[in-house]
């Protein structure tokens, strides 16, 4: 089986490594050419574009930042689903939002090809080791069709048709970037009010809202702390679940909040640091 | 050692249970008096005023719900700061604001009285059993004076002056009460995005965000949940931390828009409720 992958940022360079590891026959594409030089060197072809990619490959994988991207690598007259023989399945890891990703899906099922929306939650060493946590979403023969590739990745579970394992995605990124702003929120209260973060903790104890805030103030105050999910990607995670929401007529105050707090701290320039860092635009 | 308890709510009647059964003379106050008959037949005492209640106490614990009832229980004429004999010491276990627990300090320290404050974190059945855990803010000299009492309800620390302990204790509720804000909204999100919250939740497994979203979304689904905190005070508490950090110059968007959500909800007619009920708002 021929494998495509196509956007080697944080996540997908090291899904390609992973990928090499399981003995896949690797093809990789990636918008600066000199990111996909080490993986050449370990035996992965280096394509010129998606659609050349895409042609060579019986899955293809596309983990790229946005739906800015995803319109270049798989919808533009170089990308993948222009590009794919019949019979071959895209599985498209981004995290995007259910309608767009319905939308890819018609472009693909037009040429004959499968589409799997396939988002991941996990950090680049899960990534690394093969231990991502994979929502599906497609039709269960396509899911089939690619399921060595998803073994090779991680856990993966068939949540519903293709858009559900977007909608899970963004139900839980929702959630935990929500969380990371409220917990900088009260970092902030905290310092501003004198109370000493640790001490705040032990009284907190055992309870689960304690040890969220343990795990997220740590990352907040340690400024060694590795990047495992920037904050610009957060930030357009949270547009997305927005747009989501209003499609179905929900409003989500906290949430927009929630984003709006991200897009300042974007505006501010922290947008490659971790989303944790969000902290940082909320300090005197 | 005699005390006195003013305030037979859910908290207050379990912390004067517990304290007959360690041993100690107890005086309750409270406004319904029926609430205190079943303690006097256990052998409290009923005072017909927090001032009568007061005069016969070495220590005075006041749990009640807000800053208007403790102008009420400690500062009106008919009040235990009015009433308390100088050396005695009032231990104010509602959860407050720092700038009011600072008034009533100053109030009691004019009648030579010490005042603690002393919010605390548990629940009704830790109440009963003495396992709270308790901040504390005031001068060592007067915690000193109050710790046998403090022993027979919980765990507590002395956090630093007067109005520390409310500080701590507003910095825990404001992300305690931001996280259900969050949670709600999240679940409202998966139910309308047809996300199952099960799944949801097995898929993000052992993550301290998955173990607070299980915590809470299952109190929101389980109609049979008992009150554990009623979500009037929850609105209650948001609002004195936004009044506490707007004091401080500081502003908390995202906790704004909690203290809507929950007054909101309160206006709909689930104050009464636990406060993770605020997801009925939300809900279609």
């Amino acid at each position: 089986m021929r494998v495509g992958l196509i956007g080697l940022g944080n996540m997908g360079y090291r899904m390609a490594e992973r990928l090499l590891d399981e003995g896949f026959q690797l093809i990789v594409y990636n918008r600066t050419r000199e990111r996909a030089l080490p993986l050449a060197e370990r035996g992965a072809e280096v394509a010129s574009s998606p659609r050349e990619l895409a042609y060579r490959a019986d899955v293809i994988i596309d983990m790229v930042s946005d739906e800015a991207a995803v319109r270049n690598t798989l919808l533009s007259e170089d990308g993948a689903i222009t590009g794919a023989r019949p019979g071959a399945v895209v599985v498209e890891m981004s995290t995007l939002y259910p309608q767009f990703v319905r939308e890819l899906e018609e472009a693909a099922r037009e040429r004959d090809i499968g589409l799997l929306d396939a988002p991941v939650l996990g950090s680049t060493t899960q990534a690394r080791e093969g231990r991502l946590s994979i929502m599906v979403g497609g039709d269960e023969d396509v899911y089939e069709r690619a399921r060595p590739v998803l073994d090779a990745l991680g856990s993966h579970r068939l949540v519903g048709p293709v858009g559900m394992g977007t909608a899970y995605k963004l139900v839980i990124n929702a959630i935990l970037i929500s969380m990371v702003g409220v917990m900088a929120e009260g970092l902030a209260l905290a310092e501003a009010m004198g109370v000493d973060p640790e001490s705040a903790l032990e009284v907190m104890g055992e309870h689960p809202v304690g040890k969220a805030a343990g795990y997220y103030w740590r990352r907040m105050l340690d400024d060694s702390a590795p990047v495992r999910f920037a904050l610009r990607l957060a930030e357009k995670d949270m547009r997305y679940v927005l747009r989501t929401a209003a499609d179905l007529v929900r409003e989500l105050p906290i949430m927009a909040e929630v984003q709006q707090t991200f897009l300042r701290a974007k505006r501010l320039g922290l947008g490659d640091l971790d989303y944790s860092k969000v902290f940082r635009s909320l300090e005197d």
